[in-house]
């Protein structure tokens, strides 16, 4: 079975799916995405994902699409694609016009989706963890909606894969950490766990919302609030979350290790957690 | 004649024109482009635009691709178009592959271009001047790079719009005031020019470039300079100037006056020397 594109209710093999030139997410980044992941064959989380696509389809004044017609076309592809664990990345721009700054009136968005096999972090990576290096963010003031506008994103984690690592973590220019390339960051100091607050700055994560809850439930002291590099290196553990990233060790940050470089206990217990709830 | 895309090598009208949906242009905003415009059918400063296309390129370490095959496929849109001034729209993208963040090695740049007539700026607006906005810059920090991260250019424009005013200037959260959406900006003070400095924060523009020579040729005291709000609005004039706008006098921002509210001497009289060139 060849691996599943959906463009505005066609569905196709992945290679024969496209778009005009004129959309506005290839000439204006206009677009938004989400990426929803199964555990043996149900899509975890897959609400809170929608929830997330309308808050930035209506941030961005896009005209809205029925949820339950995108809910329909996400299961019918996970359906098809018949994997017990996939991804379907789901993908809305603005629309189709052309060439203007400013909205063009009448335009429809379009929707696009693929579904393929989820392509794993390796398991060596979460048994002994993963190096990353700091980098400045760059990125535009609203990384709170999950755009396409990725470039900063994708230069950082080109970046750290040349330097050897597997990932690079923003930090503001005036030294607050924020996230990974596509996940939120969480330290673990003295038993407390802290990760950034939700602001502008920072992706909303699904993952992360659910560690929090995990944390909680486990009577774990979890705050949201900011912190420097000195905290980041100098945490005992560091743990990035996301859909795909699951919840994965830092053992290494800038050629420092974290704690003493290997995985923490608590990132460990969270991770169990994590992966009981997501497998139901 | 319909208007006209090309597409890899391809020619066809705009509407036929697609890229499939797993270009980076369109999932990670990985592309750059170029807008040139023909005055009596001779474009305008080609060779500029070439230079600063290669240079976004290599910024982000693009493969490159023949300049002289770029050139050729332009100066051929212009030929077929025939319009006495038409205006060529050049993107390229890194290429096409699964998605992830990384590059993937084998890539080939997509390049796509159309072509249509310049749409004028309203004659009366160059005769009674242009109204603005100031917004504060959410733009990424790479903006001396011409990329399709274009998401905050795009907001602040409608924004502009929907305030009943043609276009917003963006001030730096410090602010310095940078630019239009999608123009330099220049402003005159007792006789005096200034623009923001070539840094990271904007476009290396090719009329800015032009306009910076044309105030040498006419002797006019002109400065690379940063500055603030409270200089742009107590200016005597302001202009904003790029390939389509041209020379745009602007004489009313945030609701004040700049100046006496007309278009003033030093803007008129720039206009008319860029004219000149651009008619050659």
């Amino acid at each position: 079975m060849p691996d599943l594109a959906y463009v505005n209710g066609e569905i196709m093999p992945i290679e024969k799916a496209v778009v005009p030139i004129e959309d506005r997410g290839y000439q204006f980044g206009d677009g938004v995405y989400e990426f929803v992941a199964s555990y043996e064959g149900r899509p975890f989380m897959l609400e809170a994902h929608l929830d997330r696509l309308e808050r930035s389809m209506r941030e961005l004044a896009f005209d809205p699409i029925s949820r339950a017609d995108i809910r329909h076309a996400v299961l019918d592809l996970f359906d098809r694609g018949g994997y017990p664990r996939a991804g379907v990345y789901i993908q809305i721009s603005r629309g189709v016009a052309p060439r203007n700054h400013a909205f063009s009136p009448g335009m429809t968005p379009q929707i696009i989706m693929t579904i393929r096999p989820v392509k794993e972090m390796p398991a060596e990576k979460r048994k002994t963890g993963a190096t990353a290096i700091t980098v400045t963010d760059t990125r535009w003031g609203r990384c709170d909606i999950k755009t396409v506008q990725l470039m900063s994103n994708s230069l950082a984690k080109q970046k750290s894969l040349d330097a050897g690592c597997d990932d690079a973590i923003f930090v503001s220019d005036q030294g607050v950490v924020r996230e990974g390339t596509s996940s939120n960051l969480f330290i673990v100091s003295g038993g407390r766990l802290t990760t950034h607050p939700l602001t502008d700055n920072i992706l909303p994560g699904i993952t992360r919302m659910v560690v929090l809850k995990l944390c909680k439930a486990a009577q774990l002291d979890v705050e949201e609030s900011f912190f420097g590099r000195d905290a980041l290196l100098g945490a005992d553990e560091v743990f990035l979350t996301g859909t795909v990233t699951e919840l994965l060790p830092v053992v290494r940050i800038d050629d420092q290790s974290i704690g003493r470089g290997e995985v923490g206990p608590i990132t460990r217990r969270l991770y169990d957690h994590l992966r009981k709830q997501a497998m139901g």
